[in-house]
């Protein structure tokens, strides 16, 4: 990342952007983000990005009563850094303290972060790629999108190893998400994906493309599909903010519509498309 | 915290020292760390926490051949703040990256932090104390002492809630450890610890004592006890590098051996205090 960030009130080259060694993000990861994608220098689905933030906050007793107004800012800091297409990235710690003890002490300001990331604006589909299945290691609140990260950024690393873009976990047998994605299934043309408990993180795009699926009038339902299921999914494929809704040709050796794109992914490619057509029409 | 810290190779006013936003151990709480206690000024079972840290640091695949020489740099440390009694922390992040993505990119210099805390040294008995029993939601390694601490502040603050100085925690019923400690039974003369495997961090303290069980002739057996156990506990105690060997008199509505502190805790306290005394007596 470049250019301009937001830093506790203050707009700052992105180099000069420090926080103390004492911020409890820093030394804890007591904190929370949000990326939220921009489509023609606007923020697409903020209000589902920033209801979630709220709901991460309050999960965590961290109060965001003194935040800025999160649509002035982010606005500001798109036009400060001319983003055309690319997300935002949104960061809240619980603050800054003088002594390293688990429990805060005293009132702590809660340190802010917001910066931006371009990327290019798809309209294709992408190609089919590969899933690697690992097990599970992350905590039981991942409903919270927290900054404690590391199980995260390890499982990433095996997938990575495995030549696979994105990990595909499971718990006790049963597919949870990936790493920074969700997954779904298609099955006799019923589309599947685990239910928002404590075990995933509704992903803004999960929810987005649930609403699509439902609006094409394609049977959804929020039920995880099992380790011992996959061979026989018809499609799948996995959504995130940065990859919308990516195709899955292959789950560790098992091929997944003979490695193509199948039918009711394309159509929920298309839908998004057609969500980003209208989001830029707005303008 | 205060005095000076030491920084990527420079000496600070704790007051100055800062990282960038973009430190992956603050966006992605990709670091781990020691605390490493001292007495008379100078660190306690020091080796033992420096091969802890690199265990740690090869669990998650940071290189820390750069690193300054440990023993050098501590001793350093506590002479410039004439730290008497206290604790060193030491903490390693994967470094700084120019953006912020889950893996990391190009070839990143860890960001090295140390400073001290300092704290009286207590020679007596600590008053027993009470545990909450709550369900352990952290990830599954944690025997990786990682800066991804989220987990661990919840329950610690649940914890609080409960007036308890600990969380106790369980995973399907077996008591697994504290937040930031090791938990102890005693049964019938023998003592019981949870296994030292992926769902506990093996304390330093917790593997001294366990030595200086098995110097005293106490039975000493790594075995998890059972929630559905705690009721038949004859002692309680748990240990940390802060809180050394602390009696539990009361876990949630349970009373332990009338809330006093046992015989076999007893022991092993007067056993720490004479490792300290011995410590001391090598300046």
């Amino acid at each position: 990342m470049a250019g301009t960030v937001y830093l506790n009130g203050q707009w700052l080259p992105a180099a000069q952007a420090q926080v103390s060694v004492f911020d409890r993000g820093f030394l804890f990861a007591d904190g929370v983000y949000e990326v939220i994608p921009v489509y023609g220098g606007r923020a697409f689905l903020l209000d589902e990005h920033l209801a979630r933030l709220q709901r991460s906050l309050q999960a965590i007793g961290i109060d965001g009563n003194d935040a800025p107004s999160w649509p002035t800012c982010i606005a500001q800091l798109i036009a400060k850094n001319k983003l055309e297409h690319g997300t935002v990235y949104l960061q809240i710690t619980r603050g800054s303290s003088n002594q390293r003890t688990h429990l805060p002490t005293g009132s702590l300001q809660p340190t802010i972060l917001l910066m931006t990331q371009s990327a290019p604006l798809h309209w294709g589909t992408p190609v089919p790629a590969k899933a690697a299945l690992l097990e599970d290691i992350r905590w039981l609140r991942c409903d919270i999108k927290s900054i404690s990260l590391l199980g995260s950024i390890l499982l990433k690393q095996s997938a990575q190893e495995q030549h696979a873009i994105e990990p595909m976990l499971h718990r006790d047998g049963t597919i949870t998400e990936g790493a920074a994605s969700n997954y779904f299934g298609v099955k006799n043309g019923v589309l599947y994906t685990a239910p928002a408990n404590h075990l995933i993180l509704a992903g803004i795009t999960r929810n987005w493309v649930l609403k699509l699926a439902r609006g094409s009038d394609i049977e959804v339902r929020e039920e995880a599909f099992r380790v011992d299921e996959l061979s026989q999914l018809d499609e799948c494929f996995l959504t995130s903010t940065s990859r919308e809704v990516q195709p899955i040709g292959r789950i560790d050796d098992i091929i997944i519509n003979s490695g193509g794109c199948g039918p009711i992914t394309q159509q929920l490619i298309e839908a998004f498309h057609n969500s980003k057509r209208h989001h830029l029409g707005m303008q």
